[in-house]
């Protein structure tokens, strides 16, 4: 099917809505939760359980996937969809982040950025126009331009630099898919701006004046205090045309992307849920516990005797935590199908408040 | 139900049958391979993913299961079958094997062995009594008594030792047994004698004539020659009574398997299809194959186009082989599964074929 973005329902009291992404590979459920699936896996987990705790899309990292196994492979083997046996949509990311939080010595110039491989030092380029190779090799659903994400706290000069090189790799990337004819791969605008209002403002301007057919907010949750996200957001999305829908990229805890869908966000990306479980932490209402703890040495109660997910319904705190401290895989991977389980029903509650009007 | 064994074919030209243990958590077909589940969890896989491989019947270490959790925990939380989640049949044994091969400073003496943890270095002591009373807490459905293994080669006088001390000890759990009428714990005989074949003679008279409900032959595939091996199981399975089903305990890859069904042995359990898993090598009829190979880097057809388990089902080599050097827990997780899937076709082919009088 087309691509195409549909609002059911709005909160009176707030900017939150639900909506329907509809992508080539099905649709989107909104506000939804995608769990990140960095090197064609969702870590711990098989395509199988990732369906089973009722994801709708996954994010796939371009760095990455570019990296390792490449995208002339991925492409080879029929696109990354086929590769790892997941027909539901998915989002890539551009790759920015990546480069500048995980290469080493990137040097950026206006054509784009070089960085050194954090695998195995090897030296790389990315500009605008071939991060979009990348992704259209990959045959992502939705797709992110090359944007510059600076660190926080930020100079100013040097964060307003970064919103100018980001429109103007914005314009590149849009003209790209046009003359290219580019269908089946939607692209995305990136908002930047760090925590200056002004420069997040003049960032949505000029992005939402390209006309994208979704947006995604970058740069927050890089450790700014969560008020000072919420404040860079909600001038955002005043200025984001409300028939798009907003990614607001790598966010967060529960708190940060209950938040987040007050102020309009739609699309969410983290993680909180996969690396936790990794390193023994489940998450509930109450945020985050570790299973290590030796209250849950004879606790044979789930973790969350609400949650309907396939470790809470077979197994108890007491395993579990048995499993971790035995260093068995199988205790990651039940934490991870718990708390990913927790954020799409998180969702899910979310999305029915929202239409109920009790949000 | 009751423990039963019957034989349901025999092979005309070898000592091959097929049958069926019948326990208080179901039914086993043998000849049948045993999944470890040395810790409470089959390594990489969650209880589903065993049930789904096909599995009848796991093995459980109770040297390990001591240590942690400790067979008080399991016991409070209601066996280790509720403990773990797995409602068919579980096998344990006796710890013996473990404290010879990976526990340190053990002592041996006519009451027991006296060892140090491999995990703490706290000292613990092995009576057979005392090995029967942590299978009984644990619940499982075939228990084995405390035997003493020697290591390959063993000098004779050492080998002797250990055989005469192992028929002592059957006996002492033999007599536990009745005193305490446990009913829902079959407790099998364990025949010692290394490579030598007049103990071997000698030990598998001294424990037939105890008359127990099922037989375990130890003490082989420790290093010797598999001609030694087969030689050593054809002389202890003309002695051992029909009626009872054999397991050769810690056997082995495929040709060490369909060898020893030829003569007579019923049920194996061994580390390599789950560890070979872990370490990146899928098993074929071929033998075994790594997945890091560079020959599999653009290989898009599944390890075994042949093989109904998930991962061939779903995936391809190149993608799981991107997975392994990405060191994603998910390609161990999808090896384990084909491999454990492997030994269990196999077994179900053996059965067909003997019962068809084809083996």
């Amino acid at each position: 099917m087309d691509y195409k973005f549909e609002i059911t329902a709005k909160s009176k009291k707030t900017k939150a809505r639900v909506g329907k992404v509809y992508t080539p590979h099905g649709i989107i459920n909104t506000p939804a939760f995608m769990p990140i699936g960095t090197l064609g896996t969702v870590k711990a987990m098989t395509m199988r359980d990732v369906a089973e705790i009722g994801a709708e899309i996954i994010l796939g990292n371009t760095y990455h996937l570019y990296l390792r196994p490449g995208p002339e492979l991925i492409k080879e083997a029929g696109g990354l969809h086929k590769f790892i046996g997941w027909n539901k949509p998915i989002l890539t990311d551009s790759g920015g982040f990546q480069v500048f939080s995980l290469a080493h010595m990137r040097k950026i110039s206006e054509e784009g950025v070089e960085f050194t491989s954090h695998i195995d030092g090897t030296k790389h380029f990315f500009s605008p126009e071939k991060v979009l190779e990348i992704q259209t090799a990959l045959g992502s659903d939705i797709m992110m331009p090359l944007d510059e994400c600076v660190a926080y706290p930020a100079k100013k000069q040097e964060a307003e630099e970064a919103v100018e090189r980001t429109s103007r790799w914005a314009k590149r990337s849009k003209l790209k898919i046009k003359n290219e004819k580019l269908k089946m791969n939607e692209l995305f605008g990136i908002v930047q701006g760090s925590t200056y209002k002004d420069l997040r403002k003049r960032s949505a301007e000029e992005i939402a004046a390209l006309d994208f057919p979704g947006y995604a907010i970058g740069g927050l949750s890089v450790g700014e205090p969560q008020a000072e996200m919420f404040e860079m957001l909600d001038l955002v999305t005043d200025i984001l045309p409300d028939k798009a829908p907003r990614h607001l990229m790598g966010v967060g805890y529960a708190s940060d992307i209950l938040g987040a869908i007050k102020l309009g966000a739609d699309l969410f990306d983290c993680v909180i849920p996969t690396r936790l479980a990794r390193h023994g932490s489940f998450l509930t209402y109450e945020g985050k516990t570790s299973i290590r703890l030796n209250i849950f040495e004879k606790d044979f109660t789930p973790i969350d005797p609400e949650c309907d997910c396939y470790a809470c319904k077979n197994f108890t705190k007491a395993y579990i935590r048995h499993l971790f401290w035995a260093r068995e895989i199988t205790a990651m991977h039940l934490l991870t199908v718990h708390n990913l389980r927790f954020f799409m029903r998180l969702m899910d509650k979310v999305r029915l408040q929202i239409a109920a009007g009790e949000f």
